[in-house]
Order: C-alpha cells, then structure tokens, then sequence
C-alpha cells in the first residue's frame, strides 16, 4: 500500500540498492577512509562548487542537524530557528542534550519561512551574558510547508549572519526537491548563497538511510571530524552511505527524483483545485501539498491513502509525494475525493 | 585487498544484502511501527526468551551503548568498566557528554576481564552525594582481547549488580561470537545469565551497518523509547536494519558466520604457533589473535595483509578475523611470515 | 548612591549580618550537616506546613531554578514557561546545559502571568517520542513584571499539571513580595496550592547571598540532595546561609521587609500618576513600578537614581525598589521628575 | 567544639566579618561590576603579577573547577588528572555533566603527585576521533595528601602542556597553605610557573564562602564571562566575595593564616612521632597530617576531637588544622593519644 503520509515511508531507489550491491566487495578501510568515501567527498565538493568544503556522511536527519549545531555554537549560546521547524518541533531535546545551546523560536510567516527582518530583530542583549548569545540561525529547505528559500532571500539571511558574527545553517532534509522546484543548481541555494553549513538530506529522497553535512565555512570544519564520532554518527562501513549519494548526484538522478516527486504533488494541488470544500493552504513548491478538507473526509480517504492531519482544528492535512508516488495513484486520490 | 584490520572491513553478508532487496518494496511505516520491524522484534524476544524485552534498533556500537547508559543511570551517577574496554578508549566522550555520567575504570585482568572481586572492591561511599554514585557496569563480551565470559562468570557479575541496586550492561558488538566460542545458545550469556541490557552488534558479524539493544529489565524500558529518539538512534526506515537482523537469525546464519570468523582466528593461530618468535598473548576464544612478533615483520607483512599493532612497546598485534576470511588467506598470511 | 535598579543592587539587612555572625563561632560539620542548618530547616517545614518537605540551601536563583528542573524532569522531556520569565531570557542556557531539556515558551498575557489555558493548549502529542515531552510548568510569583499569583489562579495551573502527570515549579526570587502583596501566608501560595517545588529567594529580599529550594512533592525528593552537588550549588559552610534564612524567617521579619519594598513602589507610582507624561504600564502588585516615560527624561533621572529601561521602543522603564529603599528617595525622584 | 575532620568546619575569619560590614552600605550595581570587585580584582593581578590576568569571582571549589575545565576544553576533550584528586572523587559528576568531558585519572606517586612522566606516557593517540583529546590537565596544590608541589614541579608540568597543546589547571582549594609551606609568593607557583589557569580557594582558608579563577592564559579568557553565568556560578552581589579576598590579600593576612594552620599541622606530626604505633605517612607539607594509627584509637580520640579515616584498611586518619586550630588543642589531642 502506497501513502502520502511520507516520503521517509517509501523504499530505497533502484540505483541505490545497485550501488551498495557494487561496493560490497573486498574489504575497505572503516569510517571513512575507503575510496568510495574519498571519492563521493571529491563529486561532492565538485557538484557544490566547494573545493575546500568538508564532507561527513551521517546516519540520520537529526543526527546532521545535530552535529552541525555543536560544530557552529558553544554551549553558551542560542540557536535561531523558525517556530515551525522541525528542529524545534520533532527531535526530541537532542540538541540541547548534546550541544547544550538554547534554542529560540521565531515566528515563521504564513509559508513556514524566516525573513529577514525577523531575525533582526531578536539579535538582542550582544556580550550581556545573562542571555543565550545567538549564534547560529538555522532554516529549512524546502520548509515544513514545502515552500522554498529563493536565492535571494537566502542570500538576506546569509547576510545578517555574517554582519552579527553569527553562522547559517540550512536543514536541508528535502533540499534536492527545493533545488529542483527552483530550477538551479545545488551551489545556487548554499555555497552561493551563503549558507555556512548543510544538513544534506538523503533518506526522504531515496536512500535506505544517510545524510551527510557539508561544511562551507572553514571556521565550522576545524573540529568537526571529532564532534561526528562524539555524537555518535561515524558509520563504521561508510563507504555503504557515500555509495548512495554517488548514485543520486551520478548523472542529476537526485534532480529527475526529486523534480517527479514535485510534480506529483503539483498534479495533487490540481487535481484538488476542482473540489470546492477544499482549500490548498500553502504555496506548492516541491513535493507536499497543504490543504483544508471537510473533516468527514479524513477517515474514508485514510482507508485508500493514509496522510497525516497537520492542524487539528482548521483540519489541514498534510499530503506528501515521494520518488515512488505514481501518477495512477494521484488519480486515485482524486477519484476517491470525487467519490465521497 | 582482505585485511585482518579489522571485522568493520568487511562488506556485507550476501543474505543481508538479499533481505534489504525482499523488503525495499511498498511504502511502510516509518520510526519503527512497520510489519518487519515488529516480526523481527519477536524473533529476537524468541531466540532471547524473553517474551517482554524490549528491542530497538539503532544505528551503531556507540549509539547502542549510550542509549544503555541512559536508560540506566541518571546524571549523578557513575558506570564502572574495565580499563580496556571500548566504551572507555574509543567512543571519545560521547558517554559523558550525552548522559553526564561519570566512568569509572576498572583494572581488567590480563585476559581483559572484570571479576567480580575487583568490582565489589569499588562500591564504595554508597549514598556519599560527593562520590558519583555507581549504577552501571557495563563488560564486553567477548572481549577487547577476543576472550569471552562464561555464563557462571556473568552470573557472578549480575549476582553483584542486583546485590547493589545496580544493572548489568552487556557490549555485544561481537556477541555473537562469543556465544558460537562457548556453544552456547544466545540466552545463556544473557538472559539466563542476569543481563539487565545489552548491546546487540550487526555490523561486525556482517550487517551494512545497524544494531540493536535488547531491555530485559522493564525498568530500564520505562523510558528508553524516548530517549533513543533524543540520542539520535532512531532510524526512519526502521525497516531496513530489521530485516538484517532477521536475517542471520534466520536458521542460525549468526551462528554459521561467527563460527567461521572463530575457527579462522583458531587457524591462524595454530599456524602461529610454529614460529618462536612469536608468542600468542591471549587465549583464543572468539575471532581474534592476539600475538607479540619481531617489530621487522610488521612492515613486509603489513604489506601484504593490514593488521593493526596493538601494544607499541612490545609490539602486540591483533589480527582480526571477519565472516569472509579464507582459509587460503590464512595460509598465505602463515607462508608471509614462513617467507620473512 | 542609592538606586532603583535592581533590588540586587542594595546590601544586606542588619539583622543577617547579626544571624552570620552569631552563628560564626566553633566548628561545625559541613555540607548541611550542622545544627543551624537542621533547625532553620525545621522552621521552614513550620512555616510552609508542610513537615516533609525537603529543604535544600544553595547559592544563588539560577541554581535553584536548575536543580528544581533537574529533579524534576529527564533531558528528553521540555519546560514550559512564559516568554517573558527570567528563565526563559536571564539565565543564559543554564537550564538546558545541565537538565538537557528543551524549553517551550509561552505567551504570557499582558501582565506577565500564564493563564490555564494558554498551558493547556500546548500539552499536546503526548507519547510522541519526537517530541519533547513537557513534565514541568514553571511559573515566577511575583513575576518579572510585578504581579502577582492569586492562591486560586496558582492552584488552576497546579490542577492541570497534577492532571497531566507533571509538576509545577515556582520561581520565587521575590515570592515575600507576592505574599506580603496578597496579604497571606507563605503556605497559602505554596503548600496548599499545589505547588510541588519552590525556588525560595533570599538575596534580593536582603541576605548577603542564598536561595533555597523547597521540595513539597515527594517524587522529586528522592535524588535531589545529589543533584545538588551535582550542580555545584552544596555550600560546605551551610551554615552560613541557614542562619540567613533563620533571621528573616523570625517573627516575620520577612513580611516587615517585603512590605516595606511594596509600599515604596506604590508610593512611587502614586508620585509618577500625577504626571500626565507618564503611563503606569502594569499593576504594582509587588515591589517593582513599570511605566512608560518620555525618553527625553532617561538621562537627566537616571544621572541621580540609576534604572532600568525594559523596553527600548516604547521606553518603559523599570523602577524597583528594595529593603532599603526610603520614603525620601522616593520623593526625590518625583521631585526630579517634576523639576525636568 | 573543634574539630581535626577538615578545614571547612571552621567559621570565618573575623577580619572577613569586618569586611563585609565594612562594604554592606548603599547599593552596588550587581554581578561584578561594583567598585569593590573591581578594586580586589586589580590587587589580585598585582599579587600575581599578572596584569591581564582575568579573575572570576564563583561560589565553591567545584563551580572554580568545573568554570575551569569549561573554558579550557571543549566537549570532545578528556581532562588528565591524579586518581587521588578531588576533582576526580569528590564533585560527583559535575565536571562530566557540565562539560561533557571524559577523564583519564592518572596514578599519582606515593605523596598525591603527578609526575612529567606519568602525564606524557598517557599523551596518546593524538587526532584520533575515537579517542577522547587530552586537553587540560588538572593537578592539585596542595595535594589532597597535604604535599606540595615544587615551582619546578609545576614547571616541568606546565611545559609538557604548553608542548602539547594542552593547558595546565591548578586546584588550588589550599593553594595558600603549599604557598606558605613552599616559603614563596603567590606568582611563583601560578603565573611564573607557567600554570594556565587557577581555582584559587577561599572558603577553607577562613572565608564564610567564595572562590575565585585566575585566568592567566589569555585564550582562556575569551569566553569565561559568558561561561561563569552558564555555570551558575555568578553571584549577584559579587562585593561580598570580592570584600573577603580583599581582606586575606591586605597584609598578606593569607600568609599569617595559612602558616599557623601549617605550623598546627607540624606540630600534631611532631606530637604523633614520639608514638610508636603512630606511623606518619606523609610529608607534612601543608596543614594535614596523615597517620596510620590504631583502628582501637578512633572511637575515645574521636569523642574528643573529630576526624576522619581516609583508607579503612590500613586505618589511615586525616587530621586537618584549620586557621582557629589552637596549639592547645593540638596538645589536648596528643594528650588524649598518650592517655590511651
């Protein structure tokens, strides 16, 4: 049974099982220091425009976010998130656990983003050391309402931490569908715009499990390699997360992934734009689709396709593709909407 | 190139890899609540008889053990190990850091284990708030040194813990090959043996990565699915690091793999013994020799066959043997040395 | 100079200089174990009525809020506190440095105090493991804008904690202030109205240094006195702040105290209603006058009585006074005022 | 009744009464920046000749230390250490939860010291992720065993960090007493002898409490401020510590006090000696007095005078001089031994 529930409930792709398969010979040097390891570090580098950057393959989503927040922020410090955020909202108190930091939420506007002006103006109390110094602004893309950044307005954030001694970090959990949704290379959303360190997802695109962190400013990679065996997420047989990512950046396979994901999701939207007790609620911009249904719905719909309701009392669902959602299955939805 | 580096060299077994393929099919529940996961689960609580344990799977070795130690110990307290063990010289301070517990080391004997003795001797000042209360010990089995604890020797150990109001923590990244060392059924050296948790290796016997903690205390259950979440351990696509280890339960495919590592280190050693130079410093009980030789051979052998130097200052190796070591590369290890 | 800082600003009262030096005779056993200590403990218990109470002398607000929060929450659970309390923005990360847990701010109402349902309406997901689970409601009396907590409204908050499976914590820095304010006993806001642990202010009420923590609820008493030390907050001459506590306790010599504070900041918001200029922005409640004042005035009064401005952009100062503050300084300010 | 069980039974020093009266008038701005503090703060750097030195003033030995650790090592980093040291036994957990460390307790020699040697053997692994990075190492003076170590002692330490890249702490809960046993100044045991960064004791001197960190290193310094508050170890009404320093630096009354606790401490050893089943087991370097005496003596000796037995079976008792410890008393003491 297929779901909209979410994209980390889809399988592995094709390609990823074959590139594991391929480099499940012989032995290899552990954590990291095998050829396929140094060599997806290497495609990397060369796909972010970043010859310098550092690369460190992780287990899990948390896990980046985490290991990015110790390598930027000292314990005396605050984190600036949005107040949507999934670091905020759906990992538990592991950053504060492990990096000790505080964490203040923002208010996200309508689409689930940060401006500027937002984060301007709670960089308050500088040196008083009764208060959390911020230190690291951390967003989303796409966001938890599958908007994107534009380079632009990345850029107006990597501005202002860069002009308040401050670093930015992208949670980048369904980046490759923002990069897609946007039409522009991987470098234009984050080496180019700024961005000081990347929570690169790998699950939700595809992979049986990793993601990985590229770290653009050196100030961040100085430690780093010691904070990833810290936390705790030094695979010992790497080379088994760096085969997945070479497959998914091998020929922009990541791009056709994510852009048919994306456009599921917009035939979602279209499909329900006929109903007129549906609203869409949210820009559709990669590949989730927010919308207000009549409550009644939820239950009859669930039996078909599950998907998750995201505000209880507006009922706004959630309705998530991912890189093995079929156009029939789309279709379906559709019908069993018409149907009700 | 095989190597006797290390067991985190070798790749994955092929039925780990032909389980991963079974399963990469459909969408499924992600963070543990799909079909595989929870029939693996009572596979485990089968083969363990122990109908109520709790099962989570999680990434790696350090990741199983400090989800052990939280769920065992509070922050004032203090874990007692042997001064050999992994947990203590390789995890960096990710114990500390994580559950803020201080480590107490032990002196192991010289065949790398815990007495009972030497931990009575250390619980000390019980309700002293100065002295960092002891909570945990936590032995590994088999050991650093590849010798293994007899299931009377656990005994004599958790008789200890539960004498104390203390628990018993099992490092089982090799657990499987001490149980095929001793002929004995997994429960023996756990659950019947007093094992308040244990940390369940996959990697080393040949998972592509993934392992597992086995609760058989239900008070150590009470929380610890929150806290593996907030210590990063929890996979998406639980799925996939299920069905690995359904798959060398299966039929005992554990069994036949650790035995094969076993009598390879067993092999190699007998081969050894040939030599005077050389002398084997620890019995061999699991999938691992431990032998002083000359400081010349190192290199000419190096070259042909990695290996790790153990002790520099009398030139101790260790030559770890995996689920893919052949007999012919044991010999041609053996004529390496003949050939110096 | 005197000033309406901060009631940090102001020494010590004379009567705990004398309780310090009476008891600065002879040995005495360290870490709580004195007499001075044990008695001033009994006296506590008296006066709460509350005979089991575990009482804990520490050195300062923050620490106490900390260790309140360490006994009564684990690192994966969340707090929740208003936005605006001090420990949520004066504590630096504190709290989450040493518990681990996250913190969730709420939206206080205009007068700085947290309703019922604003607390309810963020106890949700309750058993979702990615989300931190909230196990402690903190709460300042009187709060950092000078209000006060009615028995009653304490009490709808302690309902909905205790039917929540939490606690309530109360951060006191000023608790005398409130209870000389509502005109009540000190049980009467602590002990009967459910609240499960007091941060119990001393300093700012007129000692030298030291807080305590009371502990009504048993649950949290049971590892409390290694947390203490555990956060650094066991003095070794313990008695030196029981002796504090000793004195101010005595024939309510608190009451007279915190009475007096009161009174000073009612007849300075009585002196600053006859100018048309100024706003009287909260309900003076306790020891503290927040008003809204042209900016022109800043420089020339704060060249005679330094203060604070809590809000820049609309330029409401803070104007609290302390044990020591005089009826003459009061109107010297008011003098000062009218002469701009 | 007086006591030989530790030096912080003993009440305060008079001349630290008469300073905190002397500087309880008016208000004082709070958490350090008053005149008092700042004027101690320049006398501490000229005692030490050190001008830059940055000083904190803190609440107890375990809030210097772990201020200490935290600005000197970050969470990926192991503290080296005596296994006697009190920062190793006697914080609980403190310095790991805080700091999040790991320590390597080293074995220190017969007297409670740290050799150079001993301290460079463990100097392994150097840039290995899986090895917690030494960074600090922490030695105490005077020794929990009431020797000293030598300025060239310290020397021969202070370079091995500096050639390692490590930082030198000291303990100095007794500093004043090594510095007077050692006939020397404060500087020519800290600031000359290369040391990084001193917790310098008050409360066991004569202080009712307080301690302070000296930060001679300026890296060090960077970030300490910040850290102090996160610690909990930032008083509000800092003129109260501060005022105590002051009072032991003016006239070198530190010295006049610590060289009579030694002199008692000399003085009991003397006494001790003409007893042959009294065996001093330590240089009396200091103010203590370690013996190895007859288990049958403790109880009639410890009705008159307490102390405490430091290791049960070889019954070793410590016997600790206080700066209010009477040669009366001492006599008195060896009295109730000859009475035996």
């Amino acid at each position: 049974m297929k779901s909209l529930a979410s994209d980390n409930y889809a399988g592995a792709l094709p390609e990823v099982i074959e590139a594991i398969t391929a480099v499940n010979i012989d032995h290899a040097p552990s954590y990291g220091s095998d050829p396929v390891t140094q060599r997806t570090k290497t495609l990397i580098q060369d796909v972010f425009g970043s010859k310098d950057a550092e690369i460190l393959f992780v287990f899990n989503g948390t896990g980046a976010n985490v290991l990015s927040i110790t390598a930027a922020a000292q314990s005396f410090n605050s984190i600036l998130c949005a107040d949507t955020s999934h670091i905020y909202n759906d990992e538990s108190s592991a950053p504060e656990t492990i990096s000790g930091c505080r964490f203040f939420p923002l208010p996200a506007n309508e689409h689930g983003k940060l401006s500027a002006e937002t984060v301007s103006r709670r960089l308050i109390r500088k040196g008083d050391v009764h208060y959390a110094q911020p230190k690291l602004l951390s967003v989303t893309q796409s966001t938890e309402y599958g908007t994107v950044y534009t380079p632009d307005e990345i850029k107006s954030l990597s501005e202002i931490t860069r002009a308040n001694d401050m670093f930015l970090h992208m949670d980048g959990s369904r980046f490759w569908n923002a990069a897609a949704g946007l039409h522009v290379n991987l470098r234009e959303i984050s080496t180019d715009a700024g961005v000081d360190i990347l929570s690169l997802g790998g699950t939700k695109l595809g992979l049986l499990f990793g993601e990985a962190v590229i770290v653009f400013n050196k100030k961040l990679a100085e430690t780093i390699r010691f904070r990833q065996k810290q936390v705790m997420q030094l695979a010992s047989k790497t080379r088994f997360i760096a085969a997945q990512f070479e497959a998914i950046l091998t020929n922009e396979l990541w791009r056709k992934t994510a852009t048919h994901a994306n456009q599921m999701a917009q035939l979602l939207a279209d499909g329900l734009k006929e109903f007129n007790q549906v609203i869409i609620t949210k820009p559709v911009e990669a590949n989730v689709v927010f919308a207000e249904i009549p409550l009644a719905w939820n239950e009859p719909l669930m039996q078909q396709i599950p998907f998750y309701v995201w505000q209880e009392h507006t009922n706004e669902v959630r309705l998530m593709c991912a890189w093995d959602t079929k156009k029939e299955e789309i279709r379906q939805f559709i019908d069993a909407v018409r149907n009700l």
